[in-house]
């Protein structure tokens, strides 16, 4: 047989030798995939082969790579946190070089890298459901509570064979869906289907898998908040139902998706970052079905993650997709994308449970993880108020009040000199300033720019997460460089 | 500020409304996406909508969604294994209907759901990452082994600030990368660059990834060995180097991209799966230096994941790939690539750095470690050859011997009343054999036509992996089943 397999080789090779050469062609690819196959590779097979590019002994080029790839854009880790990480490198080595000692990355929600510490409970269960071995053994009930023990073997009883290395059902594990189906009726008041959960590694894939199922070319739409920025949506997902205004804000949206036959992607991941007592998170969900419109009428993702809300784990990458009002032949072509990758990671998955069904009054856990969750909410809301009052106080800026999320979008009224600087630099005006705001703060910072902000404004996006023992010198720092950025360029 | 968003998003919805319709749209998609932006939403804003499908109250239909999705299959999670969910559902309830009491999973290469143990040491670590409290606990040295225990530790001392909770770098966790360019360095004795490895969750995503980099157009060409399919593909990886003839294969296909200016990506997920002891793996990396061809020479990515190999970890996604031979600009673009999901899961980061780096002789765990894994070899070996020898005994059945990966992929020549009926019942010859298997003895095998096998010829793909206890009834059952089957059919 493998004489077989390689004579089909050799042949394969011999044909392609003899065949023509068109020259419209850029990529080059031979693939010998040994594991499970690739759809966008089994799904044709191009045998059109063209010699190499004769100005590099390299086949692939900028010119010859996919299009869409130069164009994408990723400001959050863009050319700011790139600098920013080699000053980070050169800090170990020339201490004294630089008029601070540590880089603070203020440019992503990503709140342990800060010291933010991980959920005791969720830890726990996570842990016992990696090794489980030691739930057989008595030590381990010195180690762990009573609760994260039961609902370890809870979770391993719904894993067929409790084999969490196993890849699991491409949706996710049955019964983890269950408890999330629970959590979402809690939270909504209202039915919600197991099988509508689609678990992914976070947000981010959940999107792409729309993004890829329901962009058929570039003909197609998507319409998003101008500018298309986290903290607006997010604003606009969270303060639903926060102020009459905002209800209406929702409703306004749900009617004009119905109206427009448009689907509603709602990114819901911040849903338990709402720092203002009388308010309270509305899904969209919940204000599509209370106005009357149900399955049939509108169709609406909604999308959840592990790596926001009060726990911030995001390096477990998890999270999941609640997905009504598509036809069953549309959801079996969403069911085809997610198999494609098998299936999201056990422990994100676990975790994504556990996020949606915390430990209940009476558990062993209950009184420490409240204490947990609160102290983090309550940490977060100070300091965005902190950070924000300090904008404020900074001349031409201006800084809403976060009642939510994790982020601050101050806006600066850049005075003409620095934007004439920045022109000469040949760099968006924020980026100018963010550029001198890390190199005289070690403080990072993401510049409007990558955001879509409206035109002729100048934002960055600054997090809520350093630690709060912290704050205070990072309010000094940032309100000394920006008088002196301003001294230097008043006009 | 609340106000002007709000404004910004009623002013979009005005301007929407005002705007005229073209005829020539079909998906409608309104997305307020709260996480970090995605590029391919945050790349271009389209704002022209279309009215809705007249023929469906929802906006999507299969004609609306991307072709491309319609297009791809993915047999090994195809039409078979759905029919064995429904009949494994159905089993629970009317166990005496079927004239089998479970079923076998012999579709996909998921040890761990047929009862194999995951390695120990591998586990102890993740469970020490996964609740870093117990590192200060004594009761852990009577439940965790030294070196596991001193390894956790190494592994936090690499991520800042302990945080295994965190986004890491977009290519993974640097010292875990140090490890497993340290591990291939020893596996091909030659040097390796850890700013060459990008680690992923799977194998899977690092090639979506690579794809999705490498082809800008429906003009670019995919060269696979036909059947494009695991075990082919496998074998020449796999068996490279262990004739004189498979290195020569490797060498051919080498001088080949060398020649052709190919980009050669070669899975090599199965290099511990070598049941022959006198047979070697050899990497595609290996064999090219060998052959005097550098960076600058050939282009080469190596994809590997913690899914296969005697770990069989397929649960925890992770992976990596080794890439080289590509110019600093293009580079660049695979990060830009790699950061768009921010970074692959830290579990499978660890277990990927622990199956590069395993315990060495002299750590506490090694004797155990080793007879894991000898264990978990030898009995695949004799596994892979009690089915081989038994479907060799079949009529019309021929199987190659199975000296790697983890299937066997038996050639059926099929009666033509069989070949009749299958045309009859519209569905490939193939696939009706397989679905008979599955109803008559609840073992899941894939059709050879999901993998492209030589038209006119027809095959199944069957996992070795049931667990050794089993196989006995597997091979009477298939034997008795395969009987009735000729007899049913024979010409």
């Amino acid at each position: 047989m493998r004489r077989f397999v390689i004579g089909q080789a050799k042949n394969l090779i011999d044909q392609t030798r003899r065949r023509p050469r068109p020259h419209n062609n850029n990529i080059r690819l031979l693939s010998l995939l040994a594991s499970d196959p690739i759809p966008v590779s089994s799904s044709r097979f191009f045998s059109d082969m063209t010699g190499s590019d004769s100005s590099s002994s390299l086949p692939v080029t900028l010119d010859s790579i996919n299009p869409n790839v130069l164009k994408c854009e990723y400001a959050v880790r863009g050319e700011i946190v790139n600098i920013a990480q080699k000053l980070q490198d050169d800090l170990k080595i020339n201490k004294d070089a630089y008029p601070f000692d540590e880089i603070i990355y203020c440019n992503i929600g990503n709140p342990q890298s800060l010291s933010q510490q991980p959920i005791t409970f969720f830890r726990e269960v996570l842990a016992l459901c990696s090794h489980t071995a030691l739930l057989d053994r008595d030590e381990t009930h010195a180690l762990f509570s009573a609760d994260s023990i039961a609902r370890a073997w809870k979770i391993l009883d719904q894993i067929p064979g409790k084999a969490t290395g196993a890849y699991s059902h491409s949706q996710g594990i049955k019964g983890l869906r269950d408890a999330i189906a629970a959590g979402i009726e809690a939270r909504d008041g209202l039915p919600a289907d197991p099988n509508d959960i689609f678990m992914t590694d976070g947000a981010s894939p959940g999107v792409h898998m729309m993004m890829q199922l329901l962009i058929s070319s570039e003909k197609d739409g998507i319409l998003c908040p101008i500018p298309q920025y986290p903290l607006y949506s997010a604003s606009i997902a969270l303060h639903g139902g926060s102020l009459v205004l905002s209800e209406e804000n929702q409703r306004d949206i749900v009617d004009f998706c119905k109206k427009e036959g448009l689907v509603l992607l709602a990114d819901e991941v911040y849903q338990e970052n709402v720092y203002v007592p009388d308010k309270k998170f509305h899904s969209f969900k919940k204000v599509a079905r209370s106005m009357g419109h149900g399955e049939k009428d509108i169709s609406l993702v909604s999308f959840q993650s592990i790596s926001k809300g009060y726990y911030g784990e995001c390096g477990k990458r998890g999270g999941y997709m609640e997905v009504t009002g598509f036809t069953s032949d549309v959801r079996e072509q969403i069911y085809k994308v997610a198999s494609v990758n098998l299936c999201s990671n056990i422990s994100g998955q676990i975790l994504a449970s556990l996020v949606m069904s915390p430990p209940k009054p009476g558990d062993e856990s209950y009184e420490s993880y409240i204490a947990e969750k609160e102290g983090i909410l309550s940490s977060m809301a100070r300091r965005a108020k902190t950070l924000e009052e300090a904008l404020n106080k900074l001349e031409g800026i201006t800084c809403n009040r976060a009642e939510g999320a994790m982020y601050l979008f101050p806006c600066i009224n850049l005075p003409q000199k620095a934007i004439a600087a920045a022109e000469a630099a040949k760099t968006a005006p924020d980026t100018f300033y963010c550029k001198r705001l890390l190199n005289a703060t070690g403080i990072v910072v993401v510049p409007g720019s990558g955001f879509r902000q409206v035109p002729g404004t100048w934002h960055f996006r600054c997090t809520i997460l350093p630690q709060e023992d912290k704050i205070p010198a990072i309010v000094n720092r940032l309100t000394e460089f920006h008088k002196s950025f301003m001294d230097e360029f008043r006009d």
